[in-house]
């Protein structure tokens, strides 16, 4: 193959695949947004044909051919084009050994997971889904195990598939770190005699009103409300379609408005990232090129070290005052910025403190690596689930629905996605220790100048993003290797003050 | 090819086409609703990506072998199979001198003529948009002119396209009986001294009573709302993605609240058409088999004779009052009925009353034939337009947002369209007259029962709608040839009793 040719042909891929992404990036938006669900059946036919006719291509002796020798070649071409033939190559070692027909088989099974879970959640009974989930994990399983010669369990293949390098040895050690750091304050804090109000977290909010509020957060966190949209979901996501076309869902509970609030800026902060990822590296199709953990880190940073702030809160505060007055005339800034920084177990990872968040974590991990390594089966795995919450934070979901069918990940077999939100916890810690040495930045958050945090991580963490692994990427950001240290030491200071230990 | 052989490539090709057209559907339907403008180019790309794929499998050996021989044993075959067969070939025959490569370019040229024509609709500036639409005539005559030998001219082509069996001299006859029909009555209705309230449609009704009633009246004309949903867009129409999945769009101006109700009316109208297609033709691939004229006869069906019926229109007086008392505290019943019904000349197609409605048909009718047969040029259409608005309704646009840039029907190509509006009308009040052979269609509307209605259609015009070109449709269910006699008579009717004469 002539070197023009390899060219030519990841012109072509790559404006192929984008095109393709995009048309089945929105097919799926509208499923999980406003498709009726009376057509979920023929709509999840539709999209497992797409997704397969997809994959098809991807299998091709064309593709193959081309991807193998590009990758054989890479060191001829620019670092972006090594890069990009690198990753094309890993996903290709990733499913040489699963057929058109399997992926058919997987994509119908996981449409009619997603559509069999809303029910059960609606429901809050796991009996109704346990079936399907059991086929989600045996599907899962076989996809894994068919990945050729594997040095260590199931469940590593999919840690290191969501984040190159990882394994459970190493997430052993790091929850272990994360349990034993986060579990001593919250016993402190939850012996505080420390009072705060909590009563007008469930003030009544219409949600027009929230809209409003949504659309505020978005924008002053420099979200480019003309090259994307705000839509809502039952369970909120980000979703990247294309380059100028990045859309941001929510879900509104009228009696609890700081839900909103927070799925917003954290799903803005996804948006802000791919928003702000440079032209060339969409071009060239390495614009996804993202780990989940990296994207966490940025959607918690802005939820977290931007969103809990006490500067940005004051923002917050004086918005919502401003636009629903009345309802919340008798709350003062201290109540609330106490108020949303409530630290106490909670049943809902979404909506729970920034303390207890990682735990909630802690527990889908364990889950989910004796599920995937077959220790567990799906059978009674609510009630395991309910156990482990009374075990780490002494409280027990009233139904399924607050329990294990709270969340959507697991639906479609994305299993070892959780811990990517825990090790972005730590990264962001150690990104924002590293923006304080360059500028203040409470006085930014207090000035309102969120365009120059953005700048900043524009310039020093987006920007680097495509083309580097997670371990290589924090420490070309920060210049150290990865540690938990940061987000102790953070959550330490954090939580003393606000509990007086 | 054996029997079985062909009934199976029957069973594929119809579910491949009925997944890619729910995915296209939902793409397309998005681009017109909710996608962010900043992104149409790379939206316009990929939507001329899967098109021409898709084309690409139309024009595959496999494919063509098949629908040749299925359309050569049609008679082998049950009646149903019969009529895809025929269908299929129809198509084959349309497309057979067409490439892929002139369907790609044909497909972004027609998204890109749907954003600039987007931008100049809001600028009012015809000339933006006068490029682009050359761009558009000329690749329709190509289009047209690689049909092969053709008897007629190629507007005749366009004609036969979308009613099979039309041509230019029919049309010619059949508008010159609209215009010498309906240009009396008017001159009439102008010169009568009746006078009016048209003040309260111009009333203030905030969109959020504007969506409860477009909520309702869906509803109460047995539109399932488990199976479809309503959406807004710059230019209402419907979308069928899929059989549960059936889609209604309108266009909300807070001083025009009627201009909501009669679109809602109007596209739930196709919409109730499309839900009450009889599940055996999804199946087979058949449900789309119905042309505009057909489809226009059902929506303007419930647009006027059930809509704009005094019966009706009680209904919606009575919720309108509900939901925003205040608003037509002084406006009593009967001037709210008669300032509905009111006819004179205007701007607007799609607002225009029952009367004048095909006057702007005609016009339509008029220009696009003299463009598609090359006898005008696109270069000052706008004023062409301005020219018989002002011969015949004696108005002239102030820009060209009110002329010609009002319709969307030009900027994808489709010439041939806009008849098939009063072909349905005249269809319509056909149809009329034989439903009330059956039962007092007033009393019906009196009581609100517009199930009786539905059902009424189903058995008697939807049911059969798939397997019948047009002319046999309403010969099927009236028992009579195709006439405008019935329409016409049906607005001399209306309108001596609305304006005295």
């Amino acid at each position: 193959m002539k070197k023009e040719e390899i060219l030519e042909k990841t012109k072509y891929y790559s404006s192929w695949k984008s095109d393709y992404n995009y048309i089945m990036s929105i097919f799926s938006f509208d499923l999980e947004t406003i498709a009726p669900k009376a057509a979920s059946e023929e709509a999840n036919k539709a999209f497992a044909r797409i997704e397969t006719d997809y994959f098809k291509v991807l299998k091709s002796d064309d593709y193959i051919d081309y991807v193998k020798e590009a990758y054989l070649r890479r060191d001829e071409f620019p670092l972006e084009y090594k890069r990009l033939f690198e990753m094309q190559h890993r996903d290709y070692e990733r499913t040489k050994n699963i057929s058109p027909e399997l992926q058919y088989e997987m994509s119908l099974l996981f449409g009619t997971s997603y559509t069999k879970w809303l029910e059960a959640k609606e429901k809050g009974d796991y009996s109704i889904y346990q079936d399907t989930f059991s086929k989600v994990v045996d599907m899962t399983r076989k996809i894994l195990s068919l990945r050729g010669k594997n040095k260590g369990t199931l469940y590593d293949i999919c840690l290191d598939d969501y984040e190159p390098g990882n394994n459970e040895k190493i997430l052993d050690k790091f929850f272990k770190e994360i349990k034993e750091g986060i579990l001593p304050i919250l016993k402190k804090v939850v012996l505080s005699k420390v009072e705060r109000r909590e009563d007008f977290l469930e003030y009544s909010v219409p949600i027009p009103l929230q809209e409003k509020i949504s659309n505020f957060l978005l924008k002053f966190n420099e979200f480019d409300t003309n090259r994307g949209l705000l839509s809502t979901t039952e369970h909120p996501f980000t979703t990247f379609p294309s380059e100028n076309d990045i859309r941001v869902t929510t879900h509104y509970h009228e009696n609890m408005f700081t839900s909103n609030i927070y799925s917003v800026i954290h799903e803005g902060g996804h948006a802000i990232f791919g928003q702000n990822i440079p032209h060339k590296f969409f071009t060239i199709g390495l614009s996804d090129n993202i780990t989940s953990a990296m994207h966490e880190t940025i959607s918690r940073f802005y939820e977290n070290y931007i969103g809990r702030n006490p500067h940005y809160i004051k923002h917050i505060y004086n918005k919502v005052k401003e636009i629903c007055n009345d309802i919340f005339s008798d709350v003062s800034f201290d109540d609330f910025y106490k108020g949303i920084n409530i630290a106490k177990p909670t049943l809902i990872r979404t909506d729970s403190d920034e303390l207890t968040y990682c735990i909630h974590i802690l527990i889908r991990y364990e889950l989910e690596k004796d599920l995937v390594n077959g220790k567990i089966s799906t059978q009674g795995l609510n009630l395991e689930w309910n156990k482990k919450y009374k075990e780490y934070l002494g409280i027990t979901p009233p139904s399924d629905k607050e329990g294990i069918l709270q969340d959507v990940h697991w639906t479609g077999g994305s299993f070892g996605y959780f811990p990517s939100y825990a090790i972005g916890n730590a990264y962001g810690a150690m990104i924002l220790n590293r923006m304080k040495e360059d500028f203040d930045f409470d006085k930014a958050l207090e000035d309102g100048d969120l365009l120059k945090i953005k700048n900043w991580l524009k310039n020093n963490v987006f920007d680097i993003a495509p083309m580097n692994d997670p371990n290589d990427w924090i420490l070309k950001i920060t210049g150290r290797e990865f540690t938990t240290k940061d987000y102790i030491d953070y959550l330490n200071e954090k939580y003393s003050k606000l509990y007086n230990f």
